[in-house]
């Protein structure tokens, strides 16, 4: 069979695992998971085994960061049970009435929650996004076709594996509902299946997540850069102010949520800019600013247009001296991708003036950036950041696995009753 | 200035309108709304003369169908005054708050509906479109740009300038908040600006819609065709089914909520197909069956599998007898479109079972897919209506327009704070 035809036929199998999928209930659906976290347990050795397969075959390949990624150990095996487990005591997110409305007698609109359909999920080396996808895709009922990093290949047959049986042994659950896609090949292949997949989640660097969202008429709920911003205001409380920069940049630099740029006050910036980086000086933070920034930190390295766009992931920051909330809110609007930024003040006007004016999908006042996260958001499991506009925004948990459906119930009713000058009136009356 | 200068332009434009309007309160967007309203009917003579001349340059161009949806009347301006005045009464969609939750003390999440951003709309000839989406913009707080049919070119500069002086009267709101588009090359410049426009929403054909969809990163809301469906069960009442069946097929064959497929049940095919059939030779509706419908109703065209795949809007219908609900339920996934599907019947299981397993946008219950209509459903004033299988799906109201933003309002926490052993716990105490 050639690979067109495999995927094919594994997208159509997806397919069809969906529609029974769409109508298991949340029990069955529970019994899955807690016999998934059990299995897991069971077959321990065979993971780790895989595993060291793995790692052994890739040791001389992959940076040591990757490597890290890529292993799994009794911890992480106790951290994936942990989060079926979770996953299981999550509210069930399918078949919820959303609004109820009496159209007229005995004709009645609900709108149901239900699952999107064929989710493909596409990441990088670590293999307990496997467990984590696969448990969530259950709960929501969605089917879902996994294509993890090929270093890891040995460690996700086994994950899948074990899924799959763990499906298998529960009557009128679908084994097709989660799927692996084993070669880079066949990710070419599933961007073309238009017609299977619902939803692609790509899940890796932005490069990476591009290439994905230009090469496919699929939607993608991905996340773009992370260009996040803090604005010290001239009313802030600086202490709160140190504390928050300090942590929106040190606590950890190689991630989305981690601040970039720093935006300072006129006002304050003599007081404040040399005790911060005295601060992060600690750390080894290279600190690039503007001409503003330079006459009071004398020595730094000079930020260009470049800086203000771009996402280090590392400990690098670049600030610039604005003359006021305004000034801050267009160099965010500006330089920013959407994704987290923070203003520090004790002023509620200028703070409530940020918070509408900023166009990110989180917005803070006095507190670090770094809270944007799924599980700080109290979304139990997180499927991932997004920063589209559309569906989905910031930190996403299994609300953006659904999508709803119009059911309408009559008893032989027609249009044509309500239709022209004498025709019926509607009801439209709210019911939920 | 080049074209794609001037369209760069508009979008840049449209962003920073759409900035504002973020945070324009509901009595400043309804003010607006009513003084549009007004300033329509007192344009309505300035309208009708370029409409006059719309019409005059393009009588011998266009059929008469597309003539008639060009023309514009008293009827039809007072229809736009009454539609407006309808948009400003809808509740704001905007600043609700949809989530609340403690994450610890003094940490407060807020998840609150906000605008999309910047929309572009591209429609055909209706100049009532104009109004319509801009109506829904100013109340949804998005930035707007227009492009209509170039045959209704002099009506939409008149009624985006009528709009665009409107906002113009009332402080705060940005003037740029509505632009026209006016070339068909600038459409193709505006595909490209992903930069700056979140969503684009196409209204014309099904060929159109994915033209669009094929040319850009933008997402789009669209909608695919409507392969609509009626299956007739053997515990149907038959009255009723007919009833259904004719309304379905008869009352406007010409939309996308019309059915193009029949399915009957085989136990009942020979009492309905026959008393159906004279009901639709009143209305000369051509049919098309399987080998068994030819068997009772001699002389009809086969239907081929071509049919079963067609949207026809137009008076013609093909027909299957099905084996029971199953059946019906895998053709209709197989060749349906997902828009809006129908099952006649008065058992409630077989209804249940239906409901669940048809993945469509609407689903009917013992009354006519005609019903499947945003102004039926009571959204008020309509978008569109969307296959897509993420952010809206179905008739899509004012809540298509809007997407949330998370808001974290701490004092001074810090990440650091909550993380390692010693760390403080979360409390993610729902509030709201």
């Amino acid at each position: 069979m050639s690979l067109k035809h495999k995927v094919l036929n594994q997208c159509e199998n997806a397919r069809e695992a969906s529609i029974r999928l769409s109508s298991i209930g949340n029990d069955v659906k529970n019994v899955v998971l807690y016999e998934l976290a059990e299995d897991i347990h069971m077959n321990k050795n065979k993971i780790l085994k895989a595993n060291e397969l793995d790692v052994k075959q890739n040791k001389n390949k992959i940076s040591k960061v990757l490597l890290e990624r890529l292993m799994v150990d009794d911890k992480k095996i106790k951290e994936m049970i942990a989060m079926v487990k979770s996953v299981a005591k999550l509210e069930d997110p399918v078949g919820k009435i959303l609004e109820k409305t009496e159209l007229d007698k005995g004709l009645i609109l609900r709108k149901v929650s239900v699952p999107i359909g064929v989710i493909a999920c596409i990441f990088e080396s670590r293999p307990e996004v496997v467990v984590q996808i696969s448990a969530l895709a259950i709960k929501s009922g969605n089917a879902v076709l996994l294509k993890g990093g090929k270093e890891a290949i040995n460690t996700n047959k086994v994950l899948v594996d074990i899924i799959r049986k763990s499906i298998k042994d529960n009557k009128g659950m679908p084994v097709d509902g989660v799927q692996l896609l084993e070669t880079r090949e066949a990710v070419r292949e599933v961007l073309k299946m238009d017609d299977f997949i619902d939803l692609i989640i790509p899940r890796g660097s932005n490069k990476f997540v591009k290439y994905i969202q230009e090469n496919t008429k699929i939607a993608v709920l991905g996340h773009s850069e992370g260009v996040c911003h803090v604005y010290v205001d001239d009313e802030a409380n600086l202490a709160k102010a140190l504390a928050i920069c300090f942590d929106a940049k040190c606590q950890y630099a190689a991630v989305c949520n981690a601040m970039e740029t720093l935006l300072v006050h006129k006002s304050i910036a003599k007081v404040f800019l040399p005790r911060l980086a005295k601060e992060y000086a600690k750390k080894n933070v290279e600190l690039r600013g503007d001409s503003g920034t330079r006459n009071i930190l004398k020595g730094i390295k000079k930020a260009t247009e470049k800086d203000w766009k771009t996402e280090y992931t590392d400990l690098i920051l670049s600030i610039k001296i604005v003359n006021g909330t305004d000034d801050a809110i267009a160099h965010i609007n500006k330089y920013g991708s959407g994704h987290t930024d923070a203003i520090v003040t004790e002023n509620e006007a200028d703070a409530m003036k940020f918070i509408n004016m900023i166009d990110s999908s989180s917005v803070m006042w006095n507190c670090s950036t770094r809270f944007s996260d799924g599980f700080r958001y109290g979304l139990g499991a997180e499927v991932g950041i997004s920063t589209n506009k559309i569906h989905a925004r910031g930190p996403v948990g299994l609300e953006g696995l659904v999508i709803y459906k119009y059911i309408l119930t009559g008893d032989g009713h027609t249009v044509a009753e309500y239709s022209g000058k004498k025709g019926k009136k509607f009801k439209h009356k709210r019911l939920l």
